[in-house]
């Protein structure tokens, strides 16, 4: 995730020029195809962008979190382009809303809304580059540990389920899991219902060097 | 490839303020870890943006043509990070070169310029995360039949090595060289040295459908 912290003058101008949205959990915000209307600025909350496959995978492209806007859904509006993924609320969502119309002319008219797209823009250029080297080159199971380390933190339990780490990786639920299995006989982790508990992040980060 | 006309605004702010490069097929422009000191406009010519891996596979980002600038590079200029991927004209390039801080400047002063930046990055945006899709959801087949889809056009002749296609899918030359026997076999197209004959597009592009 890329973390933008809302400078004060973007704040003020976001504060003064447009109305706040709140959207739970499990929210669809946008599917494919969709024209963009409005770009959300989150304030709290987490927001999945997704691509589906017709064989029931998905493939997480990024997670929207707190500061930051959809990357694609302005790429949308700056292109007149149909979205095209799915956005869901993660975490239960707040945010400014912005009128596709008010973001085409802040950017003539607001030098600070100018550096947030930008740097929004080209942030999520490097981030999908990343994204392009893992898939062409890692094999699941270090993209699995790569998943693993990312989610866990400084934390050695992380609540998830095997579905949800394979919907991220563009992977199915069986392979996740026998994976997983592979994970825990080798000492990396414990599995339990609901949770995965990280026992030997050494060991897993050294499968990422491999 | 992302066909951009630099529009007439934009042309004579480039002829009045910026010099003009040349640089022959083969020259390695920019490399991983380089700091960005110019962004391009290519005016001639194409070039190729790659990233290497450690076995020697390599995988195409994209490439830039006419009218089109590194969007990578300009990234790299805006958030001040080193280059992560290899530049490296195919086709004798001729073009406009744009200092790091020209760039910057312009963003704020030039309307005509930050248009063509936000297009430039925004395109790239949605043609990065097609390259997702198919590296997460595509077999190497289809991948293989798109890349020789999008490379005759209306031709039927496609001048290339078995180890050029190998470098652009992150695959190798061995693998590519057994699926496009495979085509062969199949009659969709007939293999000779430095060169591929399709000779049956419609067949080809059934197997993209799969």
């Amino acid at each position: 995730m890329i973390q933008t912290e809302l400078s004060a003058p973007l704040d003020f101008l976001l504060q003064h020029h447009v109305e706040e949205i709140t959207a739970p959990a499990g929210t669809i915000i946008a599917s494919p195809g969709d024209i963009c209307q409005n770009l959300i600025v989150l304030l709290e909350g987490q927001v999945r962008i997704y691509r589906p496959a017709e064989d029931g995978r998905s493939i997480t492209l990024y997670n929207v979190g707190k500061g930051e806007s959809c990357t694609l859904t302005a790429s949308c509006i700056l292109n007149t382009t149909a979205f095209p993924a799915i956005a869901k609320v993660e975490k239960d969502a707040k945010g400014f809303v912005i009128s596709a119309k008010q973001v085409q002319k802040w950017l003539k008219t607001e030098p600070i809304w100018q550096n947030y797209m930008f740097s929004l823009l080209s942030q999520r250029i490097v981030a999908l580059i990343s994204l392009v080297d893992a898939l062409a080159f890692q094999n699941l199971d270090v993209r699995l540990a790569y998943w693993l380390l990312d989610h866990s933190q400084s934390q050695s339990i992380i609540n998830t389920t095997h579905q949800r780490i394979a919907d991220d990786l563009a992977s199915s639920r069986e392979v996740i899991s026998r994976l997983l299995k592979e994970f825990e006989v080798n000492g990396c982790l414990n599995l339990a219902r609901g949770y995965v508990e990280l026992i030997n992040r050494e060991k897993l980060s050294h499968l990422t060097l491999m």
